[in-house]
């Protein structure tokens, strides 16, 4: 959801390209989806949406993004760390997998 | 369930209320009610559910809630337990992904 | 199965109460199961399930409620290890929520 | 499989009985056989073949009995041990649950 | 995807090569391809691949292949780091199995 | 695949032995095929095969033998280590039952 202050922002906006705020709103609410649907048109992209499903995960923890930013940056220096982020790709990539009926 | 004093505070204000006691009953057991269902509208949706399995997995091990939001604190500053968190919400997401038929 | 100083305990009260022994021994039978069926009325109770099922799998590997409590009580305490207990009901809870075709 | 020790042994013993040597080799065969099935009668005894499975991994890795049970001894011990031994079993009951239709 | 540069020089190979751009660009995708199918002709293939899906996991996170080749050479050297890497290349061969049926 | 001098040992073998060097390659691949199939005859065989699979990823990482030697030597000696190994196998396991229809 957006804050209220960019909710403040938009209205702005909105007045200003004289855009209705229906449309607005209707922006807005797409704005907010990140997973519209588990199916994707490869495999790779498949994987990929598996690495946003395991990021979603770490980000609904810490929503803040600067300690996100900075843990990232160390963890991503230690192997083992390194490998369990591979682990929760694993877990996801078999959910989208699925989802997409292997891409068979 | 409702603890003893609560079911009294319960009875007080069905009271206070005028209303019929077996409605308060029905209202109270209905906000014991956290998991009516694993169907979600959307995949981000079914998201979300799987962020809530996967905090109410940590509260039946720790009900208090100081002490469930002071951990929290401190392992969201924790690279490696954030993607610890992220794998329990993806184990979930499997689980809710294939209650909705992957959504398809 | 019950410890041979329980069965003979057993045996005195059925005495003492006039039952007959294969009624005991059918009681005895009844106390010692704890999982009767992975089928549950509503979601919440398959969570609950879940939730059994990790500790009875905690419990398998240190039989000695002490210890049992002393180690809950412990772990309670630590952030990661409350992560580490919700992945294990996370993955009892995809075998529950499969036996009851996720509700539908 | 038996030490070559051991089959003296079992030739002089199928000697001794006057056994035929095919039925002793046969004998030998099933007393290795320790998961003739996944099947199980109810759900309980298939959450005790996922205790069995589990620790028969362990033991693969560490065929020593001393050592296992020392280590046994010491991990039983930590909370945080005893949550993942109950990890393992979760992923075997999926497994032997599955194979069992879950009891259903 | 290319960076800048990259599409600069594969401009001029282009020209150098008389070979009409639209073929080029149809060869800078397939170079971007490293996961057409899940589809293998035996289960050792399905079990390399994945292998390599565990590495593009770690490779997510960490792009920069110094500091992966780095982390590869201490955590190869530590047996607890060795195990946890199989249990992502199990997760993944999971799901390379049920693409291909099992080979069956 | 066979190192280069090893090819070079095999090329003179087959000379020395007479065979056709296609059938000698035919040999090679043949050694190389560690996983034929995923297919056994009984679920203990299949337990073997989830521990080989548990063994060869975590070769695919560590092909050193030495070090493996070593590492194996360490981990086995520690209960938690073994209960990660353990969990490995059954997650290999899971994949082999269904490969089998779980011998049903």
């Amino acid at each position: 959801m957006m804050k209220p202050r960019n909710q403040i922002l938009a209205i702005f906006a909105a007045l200003a390209l004289s855009m209705p705020l229906t449309v607005q709103a209707e922006n807005q609410k797409k704005s907010d989806t990140w997973l519209p649907s588990l199916v994707t048109e490869t495999p790779q992209e498949g994987f990929e949406l598996a690495i946003k499903l395991s990021r979603m995960g770490v980000k609904s923890t810490q929503p803040d993004k600067e300690t996100l930013f900075r843990e990232r940056e160390k963890y991503a220096q230690k192997g083992e760390a390194l490998i369990h982020a591979s682990e929760v790709i694993a877990v996801h990539f078999q959910t989208v997998a699925a989802a997409n009926n292997y891409w068979k």
